[in-house]
């Protein structure tokens, strides 16, 4: 049997990889409980300072697994519990992401369709080749994209959400940058160099200081200015008096590199 | 006397065409009114899909009825009383645009102000021809646009917004997509065909989808994220148990197109 | 001693120069101090309708003065207390801004971090030079810049704000315009004449439409659809019933320049 994630650690960076190309690595019931589980290992696991989350074959994640779905409506009520708890473990899955300790980047080398439009727009960051696309195009077959909406519309205009969501057109990486659903853009055969070299800069960084940071940074989204503020300003308080902020302001004064613990 | 607005169905696609050139299409009573209870005509028809709004003339629509305003100023309270009703009646007419269960589509040929602006950002989406203009231009003559502001905030970043609205100058077709207000920009002799398309691809998909779908999507866009995980997978689960959605799903898997009812 | 902030008044703009170069105009005590000291001197200052927030030397502002910061860790709690009311005090300072009844453009010559890409993004507007640059880089010195990271996600989207507060990269201008954190950019040569026209162009509009608009601005900037068109609303109608802005708009329809008092 076959792993459904496979991960490779280096230089602290969890590299985890969709491994499902023969069904575009499609969110089945398997592929959510292995990526949360993935992700409940790397919450826990204090060596890793960044996630990359990348997906094998030509598909990056091409949403839910209809096949698997349509078999659920044999039950008594059509499906009913069935759906509703297949949506809440996805929904679940994807609002961990923001909660991980760790930033968590998407290197996106094709298409990314419905719920793995979704899982895109969930990272805190996206890295794509020239040649993904993104779409949730769950309208055209009669079941609009609701779930990666949520996520989709916290990444990108209103506007151009609305359009990708009704029409089911798909956009391509240079529009997916201009509209904020992805960071930067690579050629296919740079592509894991650029999202590697993006994890890597912020591997570097002082880890407590990125966990504090990430975790302000959810928490003050949709705050009030001044809950904002007040949330935030706390944090600065925590991450200030580290041992380790001390020493890398420090260094910082005296022109020389920090040496943090 | 004229119809203030033409109204012509093909296709399931309602197109509403302003039909006041002579004031640039101005927000009268009666304009306001007219466009009120075409919308709620609409919304009750099942057989439309898609709404265009289009206008008549050089401008798409110059905003409120200046001297139909000055007038109001004559009762004994100066016009508070008659000036608040109109602020209301307007607001709540630009308010039923997302509850309508049809997406809105507004095609602006000219020139957009003030609440003509506040039409087009109101709308779902927007297409526009290379030759339209953009403003919120009320400051000029003394009279901030508050109003057309909210919807305006709504849909393009917070500092190009603040701009428009303090200095009254207008922006292109190009950089209104830039920011967010319109999704798609065509020729002048090629606008009707672009919006017409778009309402159509629309008008195409599963219209039980859609419906439930535009509904979701504005009953999420301001929730949190665990809030707005709720209502739209909720709306996820009445879309799946839909018999088309079944049938939708099923031509898919099958590499066939749906047979819907 | 030299005055930390060098105030200049013109045709009813203020000119606030931030004026430390030698710390590169870093917000010290006595920077925040005296910045908060001007706004409030100008708030009260009716004839006063457009505030410019530029800076002398190279770097607009880089934050924190550090130097200073490190000092406070002599106190028996590390410096907590200090530190808790440091950031209250700069975050106070911040949240000013919107509160001012003037519209402030920041006139940004160089480069602008942490706290001072924070103040950038505070501002209502922005123009830049062509050489300007902006990060919220703490983050390399172990400080991760979480309150300049209120202000800078309400200005830019949601990921790109992500990358800047993580990896520490600095972006240039063009990059700062497309985001929505600065509005203009122009030549070093051009750049105060372009801030300067820019705060000319509001100040020639009526005062009080000015004040009354900004102030709606903020206060409606994260209601709900709802509650934000009852506060704009309401706005609408105590600015249409200025005596001013019915001279406003019988100039208009007279098609004559308004003569306001």
């Amino acid at each position: 049997m076959t792993d459904l994630i496979l991960r490779q650690d280096n230089d602290h960076i969890a590299r985890l990889v969709l491994n499902s190309p023969a069904n575009h690595n499609a969110l089945s019931n398997e592929m959510i409980a292995a990526l949360t589980a993935a992700f409940e290992e790397i919450a826990a696991d204090e060596a890793i300072r960044v996630i990359v989350l990348a997906a094998q074959g030509r598909a990056f994640c091409a949403g839910h697994d209809l096949r698997q779905m349509q078999a659920m409506r044999d039950g008594p009520d059509g499906g009913r519990a069935a759906f509703a708890d297949l949506f809440d473990r996805c929904a679940r899955m994807m609002q961990v992401i923001p909660t991980l300790p760790q930033p968590v980047i998407a290197e996106v080398q094709g298409v990314a369709t419905a719920a793995g439009c979704q899982l895109v727009a969930s990272c805190d960051m996206a890295v794509a080749s020239e040649s993904a696309r993104f779409g949730v195009n769950g309208v055209n077959i009669g079941l609009f994209c609701s779930t990666p909406m949520v996520a989709l519309t916290r990444a990108i205009p209103s506007k151009a959400a609305f359009e990708m969501l009704t029409t089911g057109d798909f956009i391509d990486a240079a529009r997916a940058q201009q509209l904020g659903l992805i960071n930067r853009i690579a050629t296919p055969g740079t592509l894991t160099d650029a999202t590697m070299g993006m994890a890597a800069t912020i591997a570097a960084k002082l880890p407590a200081a990125i966990r504090l940071g990430k975790h302000a940074f959810h928490d003050q989204l949709r705050l009030g200015l001044s809950d904002a503020y007040a949330t935030s300003g706390a944090a600065m308080c925590r991450n200030i008096l580290l041992p380790d902020t001390t020493e890398g302001m420090a260094a910082f004064l005296e022109k020389r590199p920090p040496t943090w613990a």
